[in-house]
């Protein structure tokens, strides 16, 4: 933020009274604006022994597999965010069975949120942010070519959880690194 | 938002070509605001067979009772959130138990994230944020001077299954009402 996005003054970078951290200040009319975390909610849609991926045609990571997944919108809860993403990206009816994966990334500020979920059918196709939409089982998975490490990770603690029979809700941090984004 | 965070022009609200929502455009700059909820975290201390509460020194709701919950910041994870605010509501150490309620509150955009947490120790007192912390029996709740319906959710969840004996996960939408805020 570059600007006060209540007056449009200039913000100064500043500790307010009472406060711990710098922030945002406006000069002008004195709101202090605080960066809060984002919120990406998706889902694992499960067919039979296979997992539902979409190849990304968006930036970042185009042509990469992902889950779908994408920003919480206002007006609407996780759940509802799941299923929306979903079918906007897969054209997928789902039904989700639970939250199952909750992933810090603080160095990007974001929670991904992944539930998982029952295809209802096999006419999901892509949408208009996805290439190719695709089932896979565990050996077909293209673990070089996730789009991101919160997904891979899902993907690796679903085929685990599966193997042992007990699917555990887990959450996870991701610190910084250089092999997949974020 | 009224002016644009990046370049100052006042935005206009407008549906982005390819979306399907209205959203804050800047018609200088071209770049367009979302909105996203926010997540608000925290804890449910407790204390042998009692709950810690705070009775909140600040607006909204001074003068009630709450668990100890803010906003989640920059570069933290819900986990450390949860604890930071812990400690500068009621200076108490915890120690997390896991996830426990997750509460959608659509209309004010907003998710609250509650932790299960077991108090370390009895040393906690009032936070610059708090009048008042102290331990409750279920007896003892004050329930008509709970801050924030998602509070009193986690409260009467927790009391309902302790009883049972067994501690599930929730997730809860809170709609529009009167008797609480938000
Ligand atoms: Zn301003
Ligand atoms: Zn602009």
């Amino acid at each position: 933020m570059i600007h006060c996005s209540t007056c449009g003054s200039k913000v100064n970078t500043e500790i307010p009274p009472g406060d711990h951290r710098p922030r945002q200040v406006c000069p002008s009319c004195g709101q202090v604006h605080y960066l809060n975390p984002k919120l990406v909610v998706g889902s694992l849609p499960v067919w039979e022994d296979k997992v539902l991926l979409c190849r990304r045609a968006i930036e970042p990571r185009l042509g990469f597999w992902t889950l779908p997944a994408g920003f919480m919108e206002a007006d609407e809860t996780l759940a509802e965010a799941a299923c929306r993403e979903t079918f906007e990206e897969a054209c997928a009816n789902i039904e989700l069975q639970g939250l199952y994966t909750l992933v810090n990334i603080p160095h990007i500020n974001q929670v991904h949120v992944i539930y998982r979920a029952r295809l209802l059918d096999t006419g999901f196709h892509p949408g208009e942010e996805s290439l190719e939409t695709r089932l896979f089982s565990e050996e077909e998975i293209p673990w070089d070519e996730i789009a991101f490490r919160s997904i891979s990770l899902s993907l690796r603690n679903f085929f685990e959880d599966r193997r042992r029979g007990c699917f555990t809700q887990r959450e996870e941090t991701l610190l910084p690194g250089t092999a997949h984004l974020p």
